[in-house]
């Protein structure tokens, strides 16, 4: 049983018939669905449980064995990481985002390319004016490892499923154009398949193959989100149970600055 | 009507009842289908009639929208885009990426970091000795994205469908560990979607959003293909209709070196 308790019983709403069908991935496949429904984050709200409401209205559910993305944006609101920041002052963003940063790699006009306190190398280290109430300014959350983790527990405790989160944030990339969504934080999921020492079709082993999958996660989710509408949150559903682990992007993702060729 | 042409109709196979129903995708999601069942590819073969037979095979089908993300290795196999490289030579190796590449960015031992023709920064020019029989390699086919036009009115011709084709290879980053999927060529599908000037979720407007939905495309795509079992292509499925359009990776995602601050 996949729905470990039903979703009638769990608290007050509509008649259990009146809930959608949650749509199961097929056999070898996925499916990624956004999570729609899911009002204004503030400061101190219960993330877990406006993300678990929203999954159960527009039934897409929540199973076992689901990956749950949820945009850092919301994240970062819940959690309070939002600050002041005059609009009438053109030099204050670059002020904050040269706060933020531990180290400024590149300068092109207001643009800074920074490396965070988190070890990310990104844009204006991460501070963000878009979706967030005019005088204020989003940053990253502290530790966005250990934000999957309490929202992927308060969703065991709320919802009886085991499910696997990862925050994603909006980066660009050093020789490509356009935008693409990747992990920042990631809870209960491989952020690194690591298929050293198997063997490619051939039978030969694959030297260097560590697929980072929690990115790839997050770009498949961002696939249903956009960025003009309010979708915070997405489901992959379907993912290899294999991958399902304890597992962090600091740890696994974050290239150390010795071993990275373009610092 | 999706399928244009009933499946029995376009050739002889299995009768009608012992097709596989083709998935739909949710109404606000995506499905992410392998093909499964595509043999070895040689040099000449029609790739796209090898696709479209392993497509009604595995079930998967092809649907009008559907958006087909075929591997660059059975590409770059099918053009032939192969060359003898001398096992027991241990620098034939690196002679060739240096051949292949029109700029060396980077040198780590036998890693090269190199610009391509077609002006991609990717580890050692693409060459590739996984899934490619000893004693070759294979090189990056020529024009990625004409490939891509060819493979998509193959399919069109063959199966009566209007399909998005993305070529994808499998590259690393600058400062984060792993690789991912990204688009080298495409055919029928915006690889950047410009959201410049359209409104936030709070009514201001988006100043720099290129999302570069090609490489999200071919991301998902990889999570359900593996780098281990032979699984060369897959479908993306429920695209939104209005990224479909006239586009390539060559004109909208290769960055100009004047506008990178990374080379």
């Amino acid at each position: 049983m996949r729905w470990a308790v039903p979703v009638a019983e769990l608290r007050p709403g509509p008649a259990a018939q009146d809930i959608p069908a949650v749509p199961a991935a097929p056999a070898a496949g996925l499916l990624v669905l956004p999570v729609v429904g899911v009002g204004e984050v503030a400061r101190g709200c219960n993330l877990a449980s406006v993300l678990w409401d929203a999954l159960q209205t527009c039934g897409a559910g929540l199973l076992d064995g689901d990956v749950l993305v949820v945009t850092q944006k919301v994240v970062s609101k819940a959690e309070g990481r939002l600050v002041e920041l005059d609009p009438a002052d053109p030099e204050a963003k670059v002020r904050l985002v040269e706060s933020e940063a531990v180290r400024v790699l590149r300068r092109r006009g207001e643009l800074r390319i920074t490396e965070t306190v988190h070890g990310f190398v990104c844009a204006n280290a991460g501070v963000d004016l878009s979706n967030v109430e005019d005088g204020h300014a989003c940053l990253l959350p502290l530790d966005p490892d250990r934000s999957a983790r309490r929202l992927r527990d308060a969703l065991r405790a709320l919802a009886a499923v085991s499910v696997a989160v990862v925050i994603s944030d909006t980066f660009g990339r050093a020789w490509r154009r356009g935008v693409t969504d990747v992990a920042i934080g990631c809870a209960g999921i491989a952020a690194i398949l690591d298929l050293r020492g198997e063997a490619d079709a051939m039978g030969r082993e694959l030297v260097a193959t560590e697929v980072c999958v929690a990115d790839e996660i997050a770009a498949a989710a961002e696939l249903v989100m956009g960025k003009d509408r309010f979708v915070p949150a997405a489901i992959v559903r379907g993912v290899e149970r294999g991958w399902f682990r304890r597992s962090s992007v600091a740890g696994e993702v974050v290239r150390p600055p010795a071993e990275d060729l373009f610092r």
